[in-house]
């Protein structure tokens, strides 16, 4: 039994490209004489499908595009992923199911058991769970279909009551398919290949796994789908970030040859963030409809780094630099900013911003009086830059592409509507330290990014001879104490038993905490981490916990 | 048996003035002989702390303020809400639980059934629900305790499996308690009545109901809590949008006098999306840390309204109204802004924003060169305001209220870093034709809002003569539409279906289907109707769902 792994990029609720991206794929694996063909979780209508699900509407619109789908079964059997509503029980309104197509016809459907309700996860606002199990049956052979979390409880210790495949195990199947919607995060891969072996070593029955690929906004899938054989070795494994179709034989998958090994070593944590950011932008862009890329050049290394990713994800013609000097601008600013450009050959535009500024203090002098200086001043100029950026974008019908890092969104050392602004936060999900640890990756054949820009301190240059450093600690503990609060959630008396000063402690997860407003009105940010800011993390605004 | 209800209004994650709070309480319940008081659904950590209960440290500072609580508890017994850790089972990490207290212990816990996972709520995130049912005796009587949700589930025909009140039914409760954390919305309290009536009815059982008051940041709580007799008369009415704390006798549930009639008529929609606003504006800056406001007064209708709240909820000694005219600006703009300052006694200041928009224009001059006049020009102005009002607000320590309305929300008639600037967003949740509802009951006693500004037709003052229906169609069929699309999650079918226009249904879904992108970086929207934007609709921003 020959089966195809399907591994597209879909487009949420857009049911006719969907649809059509999956007709090609049934009629090229009809060539390759494949006996089935298996897509992702929620394929026809793309995931996550949020609200959405609400409408009846949508529903019918992918049930129609199902029925479309299916009349192009004929030789051929599908598994594909989509919503469909709960008629036959008491509960919420519909079910996260895989549809087993042969003869043209559903022969038979899978509903999903364990509803991920966790980080970017939402399945349990929308879906019942599966509570019954069933094997198909096709060419004499028995299918388990799994749908993505229904392996994930592999060890019964999680956050679940059961583990679907115990049921299922016990009806003897020859082969577990899994079709998912997992999204990427520099860990994950790693993580799923370890919860798939398992599956089959514990189960000693083969397993084909297929993903996703390509952005949902902030929401990056990697791909990565995979045949694995019955001794745990990974005999097939698709492309990363990219589409792909291979057809594997389940002969293969049992009687494998020994000496396969793991196709990856262990994979490289910045090569794959870099990938995973190219993509997140250049999908962006292409399911917005946009070519154009506009943003700010600062001189410092978060700009130059996204600019670095958007040429290579858009094209160097397609990206506009523009390097806002004000009167603290340091000349290496612009020189610095200049050499990256050139190297890149992008066009840009070099626009002082004082008498802007100056006339907005003028404006507001009256009103000011003799008031001091302080942040006012500061966010003024970083405002200024934002309105300018803006208009720009409005003007040549292009998105600003926001350079915020994630160390300093998460202590609020930026300005809201001013740095802040953006249609989308490429590096808003990399820590300071390793945005220079990306730098250094673009830079590894040739010197792309200026080393002076790599080597001078940070600074946001608001204020005569201003350093980051003035206000914040070293990046390397910040970043730390960040890690460990945001990702391992892990409180000030874990913090301060690891080492940490108690009183730097207690000043960073203040305004981590205090800074969430801020972050509240943040452009969506893409996802590389297991803890990224946005639909992940959930935290009230008011409150007074640790701050 | 008499038993106390205490309705307060908690700050997420501020157990020390949560605990002073509650054991002020259970110290003047003690004054007024109660047996028993009983506080809302988690209201030692106030609701809804969303992830930082993935925080261990919160939980165990939540333990923490409990047995403190617990200690003040002689001679009488406290029912309060709070998270605690599973240790019991499999499952999620945490129950949402009552904690049942006597001499000064934990005598008795129940688990929270039915965990609502829509809308804004987020529960099965976080809690492993309850499946074994208990019933508690106190003083020879029988009480069945019952979390929020754990009642709404009265027909059996819901989103849910079980229906708590079936298996507590059976062990012959004398009385139910509900403790809840149940948010405002304008149908919320008849809805919430019917629910309470129906269970009270089906098992002929008195009830105790008591909800939270109070704002957290974009979520409200009415209070309202209540005691209903066996006949289903609600015999105690806690007050709306106020701490109140009453003592009830169960005798006097049992034996009503029937005379007793339902307190409350209908409730007025208007009068309670007004008392909340007010709530929400007074309670984002008490627990902020903040006294002072400043907003940006057009002339128009909105910023009319949202400043007369203002006033209400901080005083007019705590509200700058600040005028901006460009050269767009009719004069009765000004006129109609000075004399509603006038009238609330409000300072103010004008601020002519024509010179930086000019200095704006001049520096893009030598790019935009002869390029024409579009929206780009009109964003300026609006951005320029955003960062004046900004500025107003970084140097005096106040916080910018946003002024747009949820129709122009819905559909992106707004300008992102301009108009959509703002710490909390005051009417974002009313429709247009709401707005000039409560306009009206803002001067229902005298006119606060002139009259010119009600009746003149709404206008961006953007560009020459521009007028809303420029671009849209009259308020009262768009937020029809609106309404229908959003609180109804009707489809294109359904509209076509109920009388709209073909053309004009798909021109409102695609607007506000492509501006998801602006809502993401929308300010926080009080929430007054059963569906705001924000938290309770999650909507992708790349999609091609009817856009």
């Amino acid at each position: 039994m020959n089966i195809a792994l399907a591994q597209l990029n879909y487009h949420i609720g857009n049911f006719e490209v969907n649809k059509k991206k999956i007709i090609q794929a049934i009629n090229h694996a009809k060539d390759l004489k494949a006996d089935i063909i298996v897509f992702a979780e929620m394929a026809i209508c793309g995931y996550p499908p949020r609200d959405f699900l609400e409408f009846d509407d949508f529903i019918e619109q992918s049930n129609a595009a199902l029925q479309n789908i299916a009349k192009e079964c004929d030789n051929i059997a599908a598994i594909i992923g989509a919503p469909r509503f709960n008629y036959e029980r008491k509960g919420k309104k519909l079910f996260n199911s895989a549809f087993f197509i042969a003869d043209k016809k559903i022969h038979n459907i899978i509903d999903k058991t364990l509803l991920p309700t966790y980080d970017i996860f939402d399945e349990y606002r929308y879906f019942e769970p599966n509570n019954k199990f069933k094997i198909i049956e096709y060419q004499k052979q028995k299918i388990a279909i799994t749908i993505c979390e229904d392996l994930w409880n592999i060890n019964d210790d999680g956050i679940y009551q059961i583990n679907p495949m115990e049921a299922l195990f016990s009806m003897q199947p020859d082969i577990i398919i899994n079709i998912a919607a997992s999204p990427f995060s520099y860990s994950q891969e790693e993580e799923r290949k370890k919860i798939l072996i398992s599956n089959v070593k514990k189960y000693h029955i083969p397993l084909i796994y297929v993903n996703h690929i390509g952005a949902q906004t902030e929401m990056l899938f990697d791909g990565g789908s995979m045949a694995i054989d019955l001794n745990g070795l990974i005999v097939e494994e698709l492309a990363y970030f990219k589409e792909d179709l291979q057809i594997c034989s389940l002969e293969k998958l049992i009687y494998s040859p020994k000496e396969i090994k793991i196709a990856n070593n262990k994979p490289d944590k910045i090569k794959k963030i870099h990938d995973a950011l190219v993509m997140g932008i250049k999908n962006y862009f292409e399911k917005q409809g946009f070519q154009k890329a506009i943003l700010g050049l600062s001189g410092g290394i978060d700009s130059a780094v996204v600019l670095a990713l958007a040429v290579e994800a858009l094209g160097n013609k397609n990206v506009l630099a523009v390097m806002l000097p004000s009167q603290y601008s340091s000349s290496h600013s612009i020189t610095d900013a200049k050499q990256l450009v050139e190297t890149l050959n992008v066009k840009y535009e070099i626009i002082n911003i004082q008498p802007v500024v100056d006339g907005f203090l003028n404006t507001l002098s009256p009103i000011f009086k003799d008031l001091p200086s302080d942040v006012t001043e500061e966010n003024l100029q970083a405002r200024t830059r934002g309105v300018i950026l803006m208009a720009l974008s409005n003007k040549y019908g292009s998105i600003l592409l926001n350079t915020s890092n994630k160390s300093e969104i998460a202590v609020g050392y930026g300005t809201l509507y001013g740095d802040m602004c953006g249609g989308i936060s490429v590096i808003g999900d990399i820590y300071k330290t390793e945005v220079y640890q990306l730098a250094q990756y673009i830079n590894k054949d040739e010197e792309i990014i200026p080393q002076n820009i790599i080597l001078k301190p940070p600074s946001a240059e608001l204020k005569p001879n201003q350093k980051d450093t003035d206000t914040l600690p070293d990046y390397d503990i910040l970043d730390k104490i960040l890690y460990k609060y945001i990702e391992l959630r892990q409180g000030p008396n874990e913090l301060i038993k690891a080492g940490f000063d108690k009183t730097l402690v207690h000043k960073i997860l203040k305004m981590v905490n205090t800074n969430e407003y801020k972050r509240y009105q943040t452009p969506p940010i893409l996802r590389v981490s297991p803890k990224a800011f946005g639909m992940g993390r959930r935290l009230p605004i008011v409150a007074k916990y640790l701050s």
